[in-house]
């Protein structure tokens, strides 16, 4: 079997954590098994090369920022493959330039394109451990770029489809998917299996355990993904599409505390001023969330739509300088507004389930800003302030804490 | 004008000391010079990285140590780059594989084979300034390697030499060359001119100014070196062929404390005997400096050579394990040993220069332990606890303190 294993930054964060994870690879290994490790900066070392840069600049280009995270992962593989050493394991560290991992030209966010598969195939026909560094990839131009966030799951995906490998584990701080975010629900519970579907609307919607954009990936080439903890031998949570759980009528609350709601009123009602609005947005790398639009008069139309707390700023800043292309005539803003969504691959064919969650709510007295849906996912955004009470009380309404 | 500049770990040490050397780049830019910057790794950077290996493995394989060690220029690079750009100049920071450095596979002491031009000059060409990481290449397997002591250095030349710079300068944290060590030798005088054999003798015998390798090549291809402090703006030396000081009897006189005196006796004496035991030696890439052999009987000889403190171990445990091969019948050595070199150009059309040496030493009572000579250069062994006093009365018998 091939198997594809990423260790997050807490993962490898010291020495002894190091050879924790080391120590199950080696394993595998000893077991016949060809493994591929990928693996993220050690615990602070990202927060600490952007303080290193900050000191230099307030705002380097995005181009040097990636040049000085990418050693990040460097550092952790070189370390990682020493541990092997000392097992006696083969194993051999690769960056992004030698494991052939090729990306779009788009500094702290790019996507992967191709894979060289060759040097990572000759080192495992040599029956090395081959530690890759997650993150990173190389542009068109050969300048490093980094995958954003969730990158390090990205590249573990992606190695886990072009090689075929028979599974891909991601290894973090948590012991796999549940029903909600325990710090949040006590009462949460651990989840066996989840579709890719139901994982990409609890990913997509804040539950933190997996990027949306790994979970896309996986779904797209049916790779099997298991989401474990790297600080104990627990089973974790296998993310594949046909599940048992798959008539589970509702698999999972989530919570994003972590969204701003913006009100552009008073736009042209004609076409293409939507497109204005968001293009602007894009062109900028702003990721948008939720996007309701309703018409308010005959003239005019009201876009409302959610982004992250840390890009609030600056999209403040492009609406009011680009007033004239975008055409509005008033901007509001919401900051103390939070996302609670359910998810379920049981609820498209289960009418009733947003009834049942809003009648949940109005019980526990709380006001409902903004609704959006999707075949497997209701969202509402509720004060900050209620989320939590909000989380825990359609948790029990839906029995989740429950074995089903 | 095309100007190399290379700063070595203690000229961007912190954040201050970056900026001052990016705004002496700044300045040449805005002169209207192309602008080439070669950096080591920050400070304490690189111990900082293998104490962190030693954590995790005693021994680590070289080519992983080559994977963790390169990370140190890279993140000295980006910071450089960014301190440019605060002052509004363009600017580039390029890793090995991007700089296109091709070296030989040995990890850990590889040597350039080759520099694809291509990505610096296209930079260039945009009026960027390139700041290329010193003392790292990439092996034909596409593997990361570093260039061993004083590598930076010779990165710098090298890029000097292919891309035919009017100048190569190496930014470090003494003013230039001395006749000898000021910490050694109260009197020296810093030299305005050097040749580069003298230069090359000097760096050899431990000067520890510049590493004899890029002074070799600096040579070979004509470069211009200026060696100068990043830390002033005193004017430096120059290194080249046609040197003002060419005729100058003696330039200076070098000292080397980090030198052990081994003797391999009873030696075959047939042909192929010094083969075999340096055959050794280099094939564990042990450097040798000074050799001697003698023939002390009719059936044998004896060779005694020199090599740093710190290989001593090293080379004992070779010569043990390999006695048959090398056929000897007894190892004797000396660490209480030092290296004393009077180096000159205008030595070689000057008899008695030897004589006036020991003479010197004889007044001081000082013992000579081996002694071996070049056309511009004598070399003696000394104690080392009377070094230091050899080196000042030499220094004052050739009237080195003196404007010449």
């Amino acid at each position: 079997m091939l198997k594809v294993k990423k260790y997050g930054g807490t993962s490898v964060a010291d020495k002894d954590r190091i050879f924790y994870c080391a120590q199950k690879c080696a394993e595998e290994y000893r077991n016949g098994h060809d493994v591929i490790v990928v693996l993220s900066a050690m615990g602070k070392m990202t927060d600490e090369l952007i303080a290193q840069a900050q000191t230099i600049h307030s705002d380097p280009s995005k181009r040097e920022m990636d040049m000085l995270m990418t050693v990040g992962e460097q550092i952790s593989t070189a370390l990682f493959s020493m541990a092997l050493e000392t097992m006696m394991v083969p194993a051999i560290s690769l960056n992004a330039f030698q494991a052939g991992m090729h990306a779009t030209g788009v500094y702290g966010n790019a996507r992967l394109t191709e894979i060289d598969t060759e040097r990572i195939e000759h080192e495992l026909s040599e029956r090395k451990v081959v530690i890759v560094t997650g993150f990173q990839a190389v542009s068109k131009y050969n300048d490093y770029v980094t995958l954003g966030r969730g990158g390090s799951d990205t590249t573990a995906v992606a190695l886990a489809a072009v090689f075929h490998a028979d599974e891909c584990e991601i290894n973090t701080d948590v012991d796999g998917v549940y029903t909600a975010d325990p710090r949040i629900v006590p009462a949460a519970r651990k989840l066996e299996e989840i579709t890719y579907d139901e994982m990409l609307d609890l990913a997509t919607l804040g539950a933190g355990v997996l990027h949306n954009r790994s979970v896309e990936m996986a779904k797209k080439y049916g790779i099997k993904l298991i989401v474990r903890s790297s600080f104990n031998t627990v089973s974790g949570t296998v993310v594949r599409e046909k599940s048992k759980m798959e008539k589970t009528l509702i698999s999972g609350v989530a919570v994003d505390q972590n969204a701003d709601r913006i009100t552009v009123s008073g736009m042209k009602n004609e076409p293409g001023s939507e497109f204005r609005l968001f293009r602007l947005l894009a062109d900028h790398s702003v990721n948008v969330d939720l996007i309701i639009q309703s018409v308010t008069g005959e003239y005019t139309k009201d876009v409302s739509f959610t982004i992250k707390d840390e890009d609030l700023e600056q999209v403040l800043a492009l609406l009011r300088e680009n007033r004239e292309t975008v055409s509005y005539q008033d901007i509001r803003y919401n900051t103390e507004l939070a996302k609670l969504s359910i998810v379920g691959a049981g609820m498209m064919s289960n009418p009733g389930v947003a009834a049942k969650l809003f009648e949940c709510l109005y019980n526990e007295g709380i006001n409902i800003g903004m609704i959006t849906t999707s075949e497997i996912r209701i969202t509402v955004m509720v004060k900050e302030s209620e989320v939590v009470r909000a989380a825990n009380a359609v948790h029990e309404r839906f029995h989740l804490g429950e074995d089903q």
